[in-house]
């Protein structure tokens, strides 16, 4: 795509080919409609309209630490290439801005499959579907141990003020307001590695764990209805809320009775394990948004 | 920087105390002028000019793959630094664009020392220097083994005619003209590798292996003088040649005689391996450039 790096021969897929097979895969999810397509040197494009800022973040997963592969895997390809997918976008929607295009880079190891390769593929493919946008560009190279590095660019609207949701502006008598269930994935995590018989009310954890959905439109409401701070919580809850604490300058109260728990969560590790996992487990793609409180109902409402 | 992927506590590095010493390190060239500087989910920025088109590229490196490590490394983590930039820069000087932002993921093995990390960062810095780009954001995650993934975004004025260097613009009677001479990077890898006692004479080709240097001025250049087509020749000459013509739909003759090679190459290896080296070698960062024979002194005096 944007470019290509493998030189080396015995890489066991042949590398052109293998570009021209994943952008064929990717279909709706490759970027046709830009002034330069996947297959040159760099991919193209305008801003939506002149003069908005542009935003970038980069996101990266490895085998053995982010997912585990073998006889025990913790998610299949095709998850992990949404999960990729996902985690770069999340960040975008920390900022309230848009995301648009992605590149990937992967690492791919030569004990890899093609069947590997081919549901990591839809599994982007997919997760851009959802959370619209579109690959723009990549890079494959060997490695000993598979890799994907997401980047993904947007954009949002230039305002005179440079409105965006920063870590730096919460301030003293704001709410804290977070998306979602905390803990999710982590307690989706914990079962897949139990490896026990799960019943089907478990299922949305391990889901939650393998398929987090960026909340790309929260993000984008609470900017327009006034709010200017917000993080991705996916470094745990208490972690990022530091991060907040530590940019502005504030005390955050955390009240532990308000942690939204999922009822499956608590039900399997019950009321304590789960407010633990939802205070540190990390990993849910969630949105901490900071705001006046005056400003609830028209976040809420959009 | 843009956000933080390790949450495994086995991690050698403290993540966040090591991005925060990263962000030092990196000191000039870490983009502190853009609307959100590093350490927030992601970074911001304008483009320079309203309705300039954006680019991006993506470049990856692994260690065992695109350079050794060990006993006998074939370059310094400072040399790995400096040339994932500029390598990736080298796909948007093919483009004819101007490079900006630079989102880096590395991937690091518990095995590796701060030293490792510090020289990488140094080489990174200078390169951003040299090729006046800025960090905008990246990602650390832990890895079986140490790799850097660099994405590289800039912006050309977004002429109505949508002007661009591409690979599908060479047409019937254009010539071919390279930048710099062929097969230096791959001639230094193997001097690198068989390890003697090396001449003077000799390190010139060693340097361009470890410290390639992109061609965004050249690039530049041609775009403005009216070229239409050029392709970064990383892949090696004869390859990157192959996908202009394919994407064209044209044949190009290449006269052997007409190489640029290096002296001190055919002095050590002779002009017949020299030669073999500069037609399919690789990884020497310089432009094909393909356009009209009457714009060559105009591109050439820029």
């Amino acid at each position: 795509m944007a470019s290509l790096g493998t030189r080396d021969e015995s890489f066991s897929f042949r590398e052109f080919n293998l570009i021209h097979r994943i952008i064929d895969q990717l279909g709706a999810a490759a970027a046709q409609d830009i002034v330069v397509p996947p297959g040159d040197d760099a991919a193209f494009w305008a801003t939506s309209s002149p003069g908005n800022l542009i935003v970038a973040s980069v996101d990266a997963m490895t085998a053995g630490v982010h997912w585990l592969e073998g006889s025990e895997p913790t998610m299949t390809s095709s998850d992990v290439g949404w999960r990729a997918v996902a985690a770069s976008v999340s960040d975008i929607a920390a900022m309230g801005a848009t995301p648009q295009m992605l590149l990937i880079s992967l690492t791919i190891s030569e004990f890899t499959s093609s069947d590997f390769v081919d549901g990591l593929v839809q599994g982007i493919s997919d997760a851009c579907l959802f959370h619209e946008v579109k690959v723009a560009g990549g890079d494959i190279v060997k490695g000993s141990a598979n890799g994907i590095s997401v980047t993904v660019i947007g954009e949002v609207e230039h305002y005179a003020d440079k409105r965006i949701l920063r870590r730096d502006s919460a301030e003293v008598g704001d709410i804290v307001v977070v998306t979602g269930r905390l803990g999710v994935s982590a307690a989706g995590l914990s079962l897949i590695k139990s490896a026990g018989e799960i019943e089907q009310s478990m299922e949305v954890l391990m889901r939650r764990h393998r398929r987090p959905e960026a909340r790309v439109v929260v993000g984008r409401k609470a900017l327009q209805a006034g709010a200017r701070c917000a993080i991705d919580i996916s470094d745990g809850f208490l972690q990022d809320l530091g991060h907040i604490a530590n940019a502005s300058r504030v005390d955050i109260e955390v009240i532990c009775d308000d942690i939204p728990l999922e009822a499956a969560a608590v039900a399997f590790f019950g009321r304590s394990e789960a407010l633990d996992l939802g205070l540190g487990g990390g990993e849910d793609y969630e949105l901490a948004l900071i705001f006046a409180e005056e400003l609830f109902k028209d976040i809420e409402q959009g």
